[in-house]
């Protein structure tokens, strides 16, 4: 389908995309970049990419599809420095968090020759690395995609070949819509979470409170354990959506607290409210799995 | 060791503390009740108890250890209703998440021939009801007794011997201290979870932002399907402890908006407290089993 592929940072998603093409025959190579000692290696013994370079130049050079999968604060720099080595014609996508800023970088970065698709896919896990990479990481998952009018449609339609291949799901959302939507979503639940351990943790009883910490905690505090760099790039390349949203998180818990406070009996009302919406979420999710 | 025990409520703690206490037969008999429907039929079945009752004061009449397992909301008037019945020297312990307002209720109801002593233990499921009993619940886990200066040494040492019984590690705490810490390691955890939920939920793009929900949200969120009159009964009974720490959560959530409207580069350093907190916690709770 492509001929050459390449990916650059192979992490848990770079490694994954990688894997998933291979694993589907869908270039006739993979070439892979990544700064981290003996990563590319591991890489290309799991299976992830063909080969690896190391210069950015040498991996993308002649690739008709380039795949950005490192963190979103390394995206700047990035763009800069494969915008000369890119052959005339080629579709760059990324797969950041946040999308409205990756775009101006693109826009402000690469050659007119070259086309640039921002995305973001809905997958994870908790643990990280080429080492946890999973060929069917993006099975059914939703792969947003966030063309602007200056997209070319044949660049969309190139990615969109490769989300297939990966056996996940396309959404179209404009940028700003798909960055206030995950931030409400994804970064406003990691805040929720860090804010919740550092409250606890400055207090002088949290070393007899923390034995008392049970399931709860333990769900509510995991993002919390999440990679501190990566966070602060997303807060700063979202940091509007992201402070709106926390506005209105401190609003509901002041409502929360007033209720509390005055012993409101109907509290269970809000409780129920929120039951509903979660229960009704799991059961959307257990449905498109 | 205990010739009658009775435990009230058999849900999943009570059918759990039922099954334990017979597996390694602590006790010549238990008896159970319970108000739902054919609940305390399947309790016997399961073997959480030797014998059920259909009305309290036959199910504590004779009992040793009164063990009252319902939810916070019910203890005021169960209290009330089996006052009258208990055996002059009876021990009473209760399960409720609260402390401090059980203690008042059972010194203001219970005669002075008997002796009550707060517990809560520090276990739970995501599921609740007495077909998730299981003996093995409190194996290990921190069980917690608040005992006051009026509260007997001999009525200690039962309940002890019965959380011995359970597999469980004692922990005394005062009931104001105990209600301090749960509030924070507990209460509010879920309260923080219900007020994410509750608003994404009241914003016009739920609908779509829903799909982009993922692992993150789905951790935070997960406490917020739990039972709302439990919830509500927790937050009317330690309310004061619960305001508190919400003021504080509040306030830690507003330094974080504040740093992030300001592009604060150094927000990962706060990220990086929480991240080693969370998994200072997880290594001593992973050596503690």
């Amino acid at each position: 389908m492509f001929n050459r592929v390449a990916v650059i940072g192979l992490g848990l998603i770079g490694g994954s995309i990688g894997l998933a093409l291979r694993k589907v025959k869908a270039a006739q190579q993979v070439a892979g970049y990544d700064l981290g000692r003996g990563v590319s290696d591991r890489a290309r013994r799991i299976g992830a990419i063909d080969e690896h370079y190391s210069s950015l130049a040498d991996t993308v050079r002649g690739a008709e599809l380039v795949i950005l999968a490192t963190p979103v604060g390394a995206m700047r720099v990035l763009l800069q420095n494969i915008a000369p080595a890119l052959s005339p014609g080629a579709v760059v996508t990324d797969v950041a968090s946040t999308k409205a800023q990756v775009i101006n970088w693109a826009e402000e970065f690469l050659p007119p020759t070259v086309s640039f698709v921002g995305g973001h896919p809905m997958a994870g896990k908790e643990v990280s690395g080429v080492e946890e990479a999973d060929a069917s990481l993006f099975q059914n998952r939703i792969y947003c995609l966030t063309p602007t009018v200056r997209t070319r449609p044949a660049a969309i339609k190139k990615v969109c070949s490769m989300i297939e291949a990966l056996g996940a799901r396309v959404r179209f959302l404009e940028p700003a819509e798909h960055d206030g939507q995950v931030a409400g979503v994804s970064h406003l639940p990691f805040i929720a979470s860090i804010a919740l351990v550092n409250t606890l943790a400055r207090s002088g009883s949290w070393a007899d409170a923390s034995l008392l910490a049970a399931n709860g905690f333990r769900d509510v505090s995991r993002l919390a354990a999440g990679n501190p760099e990566m966070y602060r790039d997303i807060c700063l390349t979202n940091s509007e959506s992201i402070t709106r949203w926390l506005d209105e998180y401190m609003a509901t818990l002041g409502d929360l607290r007033r209720r509390i406070a005055t012993h409101d009996k109907d509290l269970n009302e809000q409780f129920g409210k929120a039951r509903e919406v979660r229960l009704q979420w799991q059961a959307d999710q257990d449905m498109s799995r």
